[in-house]
């Protein structure tokens, strides 16, 4: 038999010499087909190589079960926990993920969005690029009701549930606790205010600030990639500064730690000199010593739901405009990094 | 106009009133149109929501232009660098890849070939499970000649090609470093000997051991799951020893790091009192301090070689049965944890 020849119900049917009807009913397991039957049948199609037609069938009932999922890049510790939280649920709900990366370029988002459109997915789950403006390229889905869900790095717009945290006041709650600890000079590292993780991060620690009567220092908020090489960066600028900061709070953990790195080479002391936190409690968080503070923002936990959500609703079980911002709960980590006393 | 009727060319057709033949042929650039009416045609396109039928004219090609990858576990460092590299090359050759993940169990990696071969992936890129024994579950796509691409936990089979770094090799030279640093017992963190990558490094240091006259110490094997968990454990085991090693190599770098914190905390100095070697050159081996010896094993760059080759093969430019195993370069990364002198 050429091995490229599909199998179907009829080749089936004629090797057990039984009749098509029967082998369909037999494959979805009819009560009317008795158990030794479906034994014969299930082994014939195992033994002739038979696959169910998923891909046609999807076709008819104009439904793939594929899921789209656009993150910035996949390797990082926070999407990597993500991603996989959001495969464990479409795996065992019977949907598949289809995955791609912008590479933080609005550029690369758009085109990855065209083909996921063309690919037909059921719905879409998306953290924006680091550069995205608009969401333009999300119109075709939204205008078709193909259900797009933002998560992390999220978009306001009425038709589009969001996922996230509460940043701003996660931020506030550092913020304080560095001041707590007795630093009167926060520095605060952040990345593109595009972003609202970035933003609302920034607003928190400016709030927290203004709460106790210390005055923002400009100087002391550096905005760029939030990568490793500008942690060490922001490091070698606070060690040529007159007016150091005495306290780091950082938007994400490999910048701190980057940054902590670079400093205590060169003989600051953690936190004596500078009490630093970061954010998203990284497995590296633990590592580095001191053992950095930072905040538990449970990257698998917002995969699940968000896959949870879009299924949900694909199912029609939820309606994705009631549930419009979902915000997960987040939690201060305070260790050695920031704790003096 | 109802937002769920697919928009067809004959739709923008009737709406420009020119034939859908011209619209066909504008669509996919012919040169017969000229450049006013392509504009034209792209824009009410656009304007009116059309979608190629991607997913139908796969289906006429018998090709899904999918890829499917199975992985243990998605949130780990090697493996997201891993998806990092073949999305880039799948994304860049107008392939996607559906992912799923086998949590480490042969259970679900059955369970996920089975879906990916009802979707008709064009190809398969599996890394097996930590307890798989046999791999009759992907025989499915062999005998229907769909690519299987083994890369680094890989299973010999005459029809896949595996790409992998050679593993022994690696393993023997960390052990002969670690003997050159003075080291004369040490001791071997592995995992289940059923997959290759552990065999081999397990098999490296044996040899090394018996290539410098040591003998092996059974005692100082300690076969887990490599987890943080278990290099703890592994820890705790040490420090209740009467005959201590003084080196430890540990076929993974998380293992490696969690064992070397709980000694570091029970006041045993590294390298001098034991010194330490990893295996992947994780982020976190740069931050552990002392930094960690480890075995650079780009993961990144593996996804893009495996990726290229499945394509490549679907693309009928390579032969898979002549590039049999692929050894990807490592390179040995001596840092304080075992560096002595």
């Amino acid at each position: 038999m050429s091995q490229n020849k599909e199998i179907t119900i009829y080749d089936i049917a004629k090797s057990l010499n039984i009749s098509p009807a029967t082998v369909s009913r037999g494959l979805k397991d009819h009560p009317a087909i008795n158990k030794d039957t479906k034994k014969k049948i299930i082994d014939a199609a195992q033994k002739m190589g038979y696959r169910h037609n998923t891909f046609a069938s999807n076709l008819r009932r104009q439904r793939t079960n594929i899921l789209g999922v656009i993150v910035p890049r996949l390797n990082s510790s926070f999407t990597s926990d993500v991603i996989a939280g959001m495969e464990k649920t479409a795996n065992e709900a019977g949907f598949n993920l289809v995955i791609s990366q912008s590479l933080e370029t609005m550029k690369k988002e758009v085109a990855n969005a065209n083909t996921m459109f063309n690919n037909r997915v059921d719905g879409l789950l998306v953290s924006l690029a680091y550069d995205t403006t608009d969401i333009q390229h999300l119109e075709n889905f939204i205008n078709k009701n193909i259900p797009v869900i933002f998560f992390d790095r999220v978009y306001d717009h009425e038709k589009c549930p969001s996922i996230k945290i509460d940043n701003y006041k996660a931020a506030y709650e550092i913020t304080a606790h560095l001041i707590s600890q007795g630093c009167k000079k926060i520095a605060h590292i952040t990345g593109n205010q595009l972003r609202n993780v970035y933003q609302d991060r920034f607003n928190g620690y400016k709030q927290a600030l203004a709460d106790h009567a210390i005055p923002l220092n400009e100087k002391h908020v550096f905005i760029n990639d939030l990568s490793g090489k500008a942690g060490a960066e922001t490091a070698e600028k606070i060690l040529y500064m007159n007016d150091r900061p005495d306290g780091v709070f950082s938007a994400n953990d490999t910048c701190a730690i980057n940054c902590m790195q670079v400093l205590m080479k060169n003989g600051i002391s953690i936190p004596q000199d500078i009490a630093f936190a970061g954010f998203n409690n990284d497995p590296t968080s633990t590592i580095i010593e001191p053992n950095l503070t930072s905040v538990n923002y449970k990257g698998f936990e917002m995969g699940e739901v968000a896959a949870r959500i879009l299924i949900g609703h694909l199912n029609n079980n939820y309606d994705l405009q009631l549930t419009h911002t979902l915000m997960l709960r987040h939690e201060l980590i305070m260790r050695d990094s920031s704790l003096r006393k």
